[in-house]
């Protein structure tokens, strides 16, 4: 019998599926509909079925035309005949019509709308291609002013969410990172992506972004593949997450897939770790990489945050900082990038009680999720009050429903549609093993259905991992109110037999044999007793050596302790800032027509929290009166805090608002008199009348979320005229 | 004659001290006392002098006994020489003394002070170093709970002052960056230091560190040394940066200076690149850096701001965000660090025009000021009125005048010491030869002068060399009221004639041609006038060809011009966050002694805009409503935004002051009652009582600095209890 030892017991085998946050969106909608085909999938294959069969027909009757012809039979005979077929081949084309329409779904529409909006966004300067300038570099891209200020606004709200209302300890920790942090984390081995090059070019590719490519296409384009065939490239393209290097390449092979642009052959798949590696310090001999996550700095400092929360669980701890991905070939624009934005929350809690003090402040919200069962059986997402979701068992534990809550009223207050927002529960095979329950907020836009946030109940593992590497205990203690007896397996080495057995090696041997756990050690003593000696794998020395019963002494002990000694859970949720705000975009983005009807104007919007800039101010015409109350009021703003614009250049009402609508500012004020001006609304157009020295507390009072527009503000202030007025 | 091609006309031959902001902080006070020295030297001067003296003396004194023992003189002759002899060496060691308290000045106090501020810092969490559990990695630290919120303040009062009143562009590129960038902003070539290593074990210095602290050590320990050896060292360390590779190399030979740990020899210096270098996707052939500075973001994005500024002059960018210096050997703590936060300002100006229409809302403001001339004549530092040095010509321009008055109400506003902080002018060996002024902001602390802030009129420089690299024109245009007449000069190259001449190169000398300046050209025109043929140096080409009259017509004409096309100047104010951090760290730090008198206690006298946590609230004893009522206000606190602890373990009220003294908290809230509460000030230990309902709106104009404790506090609500109550 072979005895390995607990040294390596903990391996990091799922981490691929499990840290890949913002890595691959799971395409577990396509999993969900080969399992259970939906009602557009059924007519899909219905309509490939129709298609083949007309195909059939359409073949026997141009065989009847054609027998017609070779035995002479009578003109109107032929004509009848070939009318016949004309009809078929007619038929054959509106399956035809009916079936593109099926497989590309809405896409002509949704690409049509992504267009619009990204052209708003780089003419704006929401975002713009890092370095341009110099033709740019894929999976990089630069906040222009009013992006940056959103993604202020964002994180400033996330402080006051998460970090200012729980409590939590905010840390921040350097992106230049050495190897054997990630090396503890499973980085350094697992954090990869299967690579195929261009034989002759060297050019790179993901391999399963080429399998799925493949599938796509054949899918959309390829109208006369039989429904087998179509099930079968669908499969392919659900189970592509878990497909093996050996698997990939197999398929890629059995396709007869090449590279995109040259149509040469491919090589073999091969992972690519996604890290950006460098080297520390001069001398070359300390590797290090750029974080691909901040959460580890937090693991790592669990000793000194434990202890300045007072040696007390729970405790949370925030980090908000850059992150990168050395992406092979980034694509879908703003959400898969190479460098991006993490705000991740460690929850550190007793693995024996994750109730939380504060759950039933959002117990009874209601949103929509997706718990596996819905996926696995092929139903949609559904609204459930989270505290029943608890109290079901749907989610794991209160302490995760709490996040799940907060998340929800995080995303909804920032503008996103709640109709296009749902929580989805993995998969276990989505899962790493230690995990105990692990839900993504996804956010639905043009790309599908796109997972923004993380929330993870991660179990012991990450303490565990870096207790391991760098034999610093990662515990927390709870002292017992007395002493209690319980029974404990002692493990005590020989180490003079086992010096005289194993010479240089006794130390190896000797750690291996204090790690096993308690069942191996059991066993052992069992097979010691009874057989004299065992053979046992030594993982360090790489090879496996003989104990005698001299060597060790294992024995259960029966001894007082004063105080549990345990690894904390921790509860992750952690939020890709770039993808959220790209979501808002997307959510808040709407066109209407402008006043002569003569064109469609954009307009974001933004709530007054997250808005770039909150209000405007303007002089309705060129008078130094107007300018001077336009500057006391800018004035006013700005020692309130608040961003603004002021424009006293005399472009036209109609042009200036069209301008800040498409910047999505919420509050454009105009100056029409000394004493008070007009404040407009963005959305509603609805303008109300303010006296001059109250404009910028009752601005502050509404981009503060103090009060409301149309709850609280219409009600002090009459509306003074409505948007209907405008147009 | 040789001719040099225009294209490599604007070398960066500066760039080293140019752009090493915070890389090498100048010893310029070194540099004043060579030149000039202070009293201290002098007296350190005639101390030494005073020895070598005593010690000729002691030496004759000793001979003479020697003579009289040799002589056989009468015993009590010869006692009285030695008790003479024995005076003068008293006398020696009394000079001995005094000179080792002046060479080591306060260095003593400065580093006890220190030892006990960093041990506050790193027990409180203030920062930690980064990877500690792993033995850490030099020069990375994390920041921990009260210090991230320290910076965050930091950094949120930054974007108010800077970002938000002056209506700027913030930008958020990514710090990967690509080589190209870099290579045209001149990092590439000249971002390094000179290092040394030692020939066995391979150990990297800087050589500039290694001959500094030879010279610091031989001046402070060896008391023997010459008043001329002494004025050597401290003249290569006054001229240290100025020192080429071989001159490094040879002062560390003829010094004979080892590696400091094993002693071994050491190679000679050569140049080692600061950059942390990396590789962009996966095929290795893009290779990038991590940024060293944010500003090359702005640059490059130049002409898409200016379009978002409505084409118009001036306007500033800014961006907050890492940067990255790979440094041989970094020491000083958290002043030289390898990651840390910059936050930077670029305000392009017409370069005819640098006057600034708010510069009279900073005019008045005086402060110390430590001009070129006064550092070059041995004075110090000087109390001017930015008005007045301006309108004197000592600062070059308004721009550059507003916003070093900007940075200082910045600085002072976050609790910099108004009698600790300086604006050193460069000199002019110290400026890129592009630079227009340089001025930085320079905070003292137990380091010395610490170069925190770095203000610099960079003239066109920078958008010249992205221009240049890029082929894509980043200039600013001025409509003229109404076309004017100039006379401008053509460079009309004869491609045939060239390509006959010069084949496969012609591209590159018709390049050339075009791109000579106006002299340059001019003086060609009259050379092939006079010759027929000139030399020219084509430096794509790395040679010299024959140009001939037929191949290039050169002329001046005189057109209409509708516009002034130019490259605007920029003013570059550049701030190290982390410094400024560290400095405030100092500035705020004191120890008072307990109310039993028997221990000193940490302060942190954070102004409350800056203090990591705004408030504490505790119940004066544990009881179920005093406990109700400091839930209910810390419930409000939270929603006015303010960051706080409630305690309710009911430590003595002594113990938890003494805890939040030693984090900066401003204000503790007492609940000894259930209608009002006392807030007493940290400083002061003045308290006052408040309504339960009025607490956090008080805390929150205090915090927001709407209102202060002493002017206006303190006469709403009249003392409770002063702070000699509480001793």
């Amino acid at each position: 019998m072979r005895w390995l030892s607990a040294i390596i017991s903990q391996t990091h085998r799922s981490l691929h599926s499990s840290r890949k946050l913002f890595s691959t969106p799971r395409p577990s909608f396509l999993l969900v509909r080969v399992m259970a085909p939906t009602p557009v999938d059924a007519a899909e294959d219905t309509l490939r079925k129709d298609l083949a069969h007309k195909q059939s027909t359409i073949q026997a009757q141009a065989d009847t035309v054609r027998g017609l012809k070779a035995s002479g039979a009578s003109k109107p005979d032929i004509d009848a005949a070939i009318r016949a077929l004309n009809a078929l081949k007619l038929e054959k084309a509106s399956i035809e019509t009916q079936l593109q329409a099926a497989v590309s779904g809405g896409s002509a529409n949704r690409d049509s709308f992504r267009q619009a909006l990204v052209n708003t966004l780089e003419r704006r300067l929401f975002y713009i291609p890092s370095f341009k300038i110099y033709g740019g570099v894929a999976g990089l891209y630069d906040y222009g002013p009013p992006g940056c200020a959103i993604k202020s606004n964002v994180l400033g709200f996330w402080r006051q969410h998460f970090v200012l209302e729980e409590n939590m300890l905010e840390v921040d920790c350097p992106s230049v990172t050495p190897e054997i942090v990630l090396k503890a984390s499973g980085h350094v081995e697992k954090f990869t992506d299967l690579m195929v090059k261009d034989e002759k070019t060297g050019t790179c590719y993901r391999a399963d972004h080429l399998l799925k490519d493949y599938c796509k296409e054949k899918l959309e384009k390829d109208l006369t593949i039989t429904a087998e065939k179509a099930a079968e490239l669908k499969h392919v393209m659900a189970v592509l997450d878990d497909l093996s290097a050996a698997e990939l390449g197999a398929k890629i092979k059995e396709y007869g897939i090449t590279a995109p642009d040259t149509k040469n052959s491919l090589s073999d798949p091969y992972p690519f770790n996604l890290m950006f590696q460098t080297s520390i310090g001069p001398s070359g001999v300390l590797p290090g990489y750029m974080r691909p996550e901040t959460a580890q700095g937090i693991f790592v400092n669990f000793k000194e945050l434990y202890y300045y929360n007072g040696n007390k669980l729970p405790f949370a701890a925030a980090q908000i900082g850059q992150a990168f991905r050395n992406e092979i070939s980034p694509r879908q624009g703003l959400l898969r990038v190479r460098e991006f934005t993490l705000a991740e929350i460690e929850h550190f809690v007793d693995p024996e009680d994750k109730s939380h003090p504060k759950f039933s402040d959002v117990g009874n919200l209601e949103f929509l999720m997706f718990p596996r069962e819905e996926q696995m059986t092929g139903q949609s997402a559904k609204l459930f009050q989270i505290g029943e979701a608890v109290s079901k068992g749907i989610v794991n534990n209160e302490t995760l429903g709490y996040f799940i809550g907060r998340v929800y009223l995080f995303l909804t207050r920032l503008g996103i549609d709640k109709e296009r927002l749902r929580f989805r529960q993995h998969l276990s095979n989505e899962m790493a093993h230690y995990a105990a329950d692990c839900w993504d907020a996804e956010i639905e836009c043009s790309y599908g259905w796109i997972e923004c946030v993380g929330i993870a109940d991660r179990s012991a593992y990450d303490l565990r991992a870096h207790s391991e590497k760098s034999d610093v205990s990662l515990v927390a203690r709870e002292k017992y109110p007395e002493p209690r007896e319980v029974e404990k397996l002692v493990i005590a080495p020989v180490k003079k037999e086992l010096g005289m057995a194993f010479k240089g090696n006794q130390k190896m041997v000797t750690e291996a044999l204090e790690a096993m756990d308690e069942e191996t050690a059991l066993e052992m003593k069992n097979d010691l007793e009874s057989k004299g000696e065992v053979e046992f794998h030594v993982c360090t020395l790489g090879k496996t050596v003989t104990i005698k019963k001299n060597m060790v002494s294992i024995s259960k002990e029966r001894r007082k302790e004063h105080q549990r000694v345990f690894t904390p859970s921790v509860i992750e949720p952690s939020f890709g800032i770039g993808r959220i705000i790209y979501c808002l975009f997307e959510h808040a983005f709407y066109t209407r027509p402008s006043k002569a009807g003569d064109e469609q104007l954009n307009v974001f919007r933004f709530p007054p929290l997250v808005a770039p800039i909150k209000c405007t101010v303007f002089p309705l015409v060129q008078s130094q009166q107007y300018e001077e109350v336009a500057k006391f009021i800018s004035k006013s703003l700005t020692a309130a805090g608040i961003s603004h614009k002021i424009d006293i250049t005399g472009t036209s009402i109609g042009k200036r608002y069209a301008r800040t609508d498409e910047l999505g500012v919420p509050f454009a004020i105009t100056v029409d008199s000394t004493s008070s001006v007009t404040i407009r609304e963005r959305d509603s157009k609805d303008q109300i009348r303010v006296d001059v020295e109250k404009v910028a507390s009752l601005v502050k009072e509404v981009t503060d979320g103090r009060i409301n527009w149309q709850d609280d503000v219409l009600k002090i202030y009459p509306l003074h005229s409505s948007g209907s007025a405008e147009d």
